[in-house]
């Protein structure tokens, strides 16, 4: 079966273009961190929706499971086959072609597997903005970002990938292509199937297309990097923020002071953002289209939030040169923590309220267990999501410690499911958390889910063994 | 049958609240402007939505149709029953309560049955504003608007109602209820499953309650009512007012001088709004949080659009007052084209891009059919959602105009085909459109509609005869 497989799928998008090599299939089986490593029949690359159509149609009639691939930067091992090499993995990365910028209705029709980076950049071209961002935004694919609804640092602004979504194009998983590339802000034409194939993480047909929404560039951007006690007083900052600003917030990081310690050891260029430490700190950006007119709001934030004891101390970025520094304390913040040795990682949130007392409470119980743990909560305070994150105690044996991994999960699931948060904000289900889904979820909403899928996918093909 | 029915009905959410009396049934049984008169076995008022789980579990058992209806306010048909007498009315009009308003999270949980004016006060009362606004806000209830999705006058700042909402509690089918009230901005845990009850017009499930995003109070308000050429002046004003105050943009109302012309007949209190009549008028409103953030914006957007010719005059509203008057000339325009005999209704969508040139075909081919014809294309241009309506010649025979309702509707759904459009923008499809969207959707989205309504529904009792 194999080899006539193959050949026929060699007759649908030439054999050039199908990759069976061990050593050439590799970059696709493995995931980034060397959490997942899977086996596959091969590896598509076909070239167009036309060609994904046919490449599934195929998978249906021999019953083989598809594995859609992007940039191969997810979190959570969804993009990598299982290990009995009988999935084949669908790469969307030839389908690269901007095929619309409407300017006037401010929408962009974009092909699955170009690079977030080639987005945001096409939208530049254009003179718009294109506001999804990343720290993998080099590699990942605007595909990936759809079927994970894709999170990053400009949410609490413009929302998740889910928002910046007008309509998508996906090939179901009998072949057939449905075709919602629509550029309407408002239809009201039946059930919301775009919303439905957003986030499905490639278990209900593969997104080959999508209209992305586009923005005006903003021409205003202050950039703040403020000092604080503690996530109580970020949280009051935030509030004050969204009375003074509104939706002139772009951008509110919360990063722990042992974060931008990490990044002064670890990056040389780096510089103690502020002349004093503080325990906490908060990257604050705002924009707005008029000139004149976010410099006055900044101000009267900080100064309101100085006065009424909320911050200690805050650096207004005199340059876009400064304002790129600020960025790259927080940017950095992954990678440093991989160099700090073991760390166990959360991608959690909880409503936007309960962020410091969980971050409290999470802190305390994983303390308890892992005396000497370095705590390294971070992330995006206003969108109510946290990367609570544990680095090993400094001359711990790194296997021991992360050998810890679903022990350490457990206990802060715990405390987010005692405040009704969520066991992944942003990263999705994949393989890494299907285990846990039962556990959080209400099981009515899990039964919807695999009707859901059943009624969609009968044969059960589409990317098995992911998110149910 | 029945009796037993009622009977257990009336066990389960006590006799009282049982609707039989044909006098007492009426106003439930009848559409506002009386295209749909149904009959019911009964209208059912539950309490809570325990007993809306009941009453739906009682009709799973016994195979009868369920018709969810809130504030009976419905353009389309959908929350009217069918002539059979076998329907049962599901009432939400008892779930009133406000569950709990999380200021810090600004978000509020609501029940399904409290009128949108209702909910709206709640928000203010907690200081936030709860941004959805519709003509009917003092009667539809905040349950029909999620599951019309219903759209308005604050779309272009605020989207959509399901854009306005982060969770939703729904009574399945066989009476499970799913909860989904989840507060949190960020959550990738499975399928969007919130989307897809949003806007299925309960032919899914019964929405009971959801959890409403909050927004802070504007502090800062300019109305200005412009007058222009034509709707391509009025898209070059939209793009300008984008580049200029980006997201300050709350209303962008299209309007044309017949509407004026009917208002200052029909409305005693209506003044012209520019000193000389212009042919086309837009409602241009911009808000922000900072009490000094706006009105150079808005200055600069309207002297800039001066300057470049886009438009002839504008006024800015000098007080509240006036602009309470601004608005009311937009908020009369349906209640006086009743004044003004029959009128054929068209709720479209079309890229935003496309609306000048759309009115413009659509209205030359509408006039070609009905000579004399009074053109009345309004509403949401920032959203590019026309509501392009006729109104009969003067002196024409109403009955006889108002037969030709389909007829014309080919004519402009026709137009709107070819511009790629949506025949429902904000409305819905219920009954009146039902039986044209299989020729202009896309058969493959269609067939996953009818797929996921077996899979959710699988004994066809939710609202049958309606979307599909």
């Amino acid at each position: 079966m194999p080899a006539a497989f193959l050949d026929r799928l060699a007759s649908l998008i030439g054999a050039q273009h199908i990759v069976t090599d061990a050593q050439d299939m590799e970059p696709y089986l493995v995931e980034r961190r060397g959490l997942y490593h899977g086996k596959a029949l091969a590896i598509a690359r076909p070239a167009n929706t036309a060609e994904v159509a046919a490449v599934v149609a195929l998978c249906h009639e021999t019953d083989t499971a598809v594995v859609p691939q992007g940039g191969n930067t997810g979190l959570v091992g969804g993009q990598i086959p299982d290990t009995s090499g009988r999935q084949l993995i669908l790469s969307l990365a030839r389908l690269r072609e901007v095929r619309e910028v409407d300017l006037a209705s401010n929408t962009m029709v974009v092909e699955a597997g170009m690079t977030l980076a080639e987005v945001q950049q096409a939208a530049e071209k254009a003179g718009r903005l294109f506001p999804l961002s990343l720290a993998s935004e080099g590699s990942c694919t605007i595909g990936g970002n759809l079927a994970t609804n894709a999170g990053g640092t400009a949410v609490i602004a413009y929302g998740n990938t889910r928002e910046l979504v007008l309509g998508v194009e996906a090939v179901l998983s009998d072949g057939r292509v449905l075709s919602s590339l629509s550029k309407l802000k408002k239809d009201n034409t039946g059930y919301d199937l775009k919303d439905l194939f957003v986030g499905s993480e490639g278990t209900l047909g593969v997104i080959t297309a999508a209209v992305l929404k586009l923005f005006p560039r903003p021409q205003s951007i202050e950039t703040a990097f403020v000092g604080l006690a503690d996530p109580h007083h970020a949280l009051k900052l935030l509030q004050l923020a969204h009375e003074e600003a509104g939706n002139a917030i772009h951008t509110f990081e919360l990063i722990p002071r042992i974060g931008i310690e990490y990044v002064l050891r670890h990056v040389a260029s780096a510089r103690d953002p502020l002349t004093e430490p503080h325990k906490w700190y908060v990257l604050l950006e705002l924009t707005a289209q008029r000139r004149d007119g976010v410099a006055d709001t900044m101000n009267a934030v900080l100064e309101a939030a100085l006065e009424q004891g909320i911050i200690e101390d805050a650096a207004l970025a005199a340059s876009l040169d400064q304002a790129k520094q600020f960025w790259a304390l927080r940017e950095d913040m992954s990678e440093v923590q991989r160099l700090e040795g073991g760390s166990i990682k959360h991608d959690v949130s909880v409503p936007i309220a309960s962020v410091p007392d969980f971050i409290d409470e999470a802190s305390a119980a994983v303390l308890k267990a892992v005396p000497g743990g370095r705590l390294v909560p971070f992330g995006h305070l206003g969108d109510g999501n946290i990367h609570f994150n544990l680095s090993q105690p400094v001359g711990a044996d790194k296997q021991a410690f992360v050998a810890r991994w679903y022990e350490i999960n457990a206990i802060v699931h715990g405390v987010v499911a005692r405040y009704h948060g969520s066991i992944s904000a942003e990263h999705g289900i994949g393989q890494l958390k299907r285990d846990l889904l039962p556990a959080v979820k209400d099981p009515t909403a899990l039964d919807v889910m695999r009707a859901i899928k059943k009624a969609l996918d009968p044969k059960g093909i589409m990317n098995p063994g992911k998110v149910l």
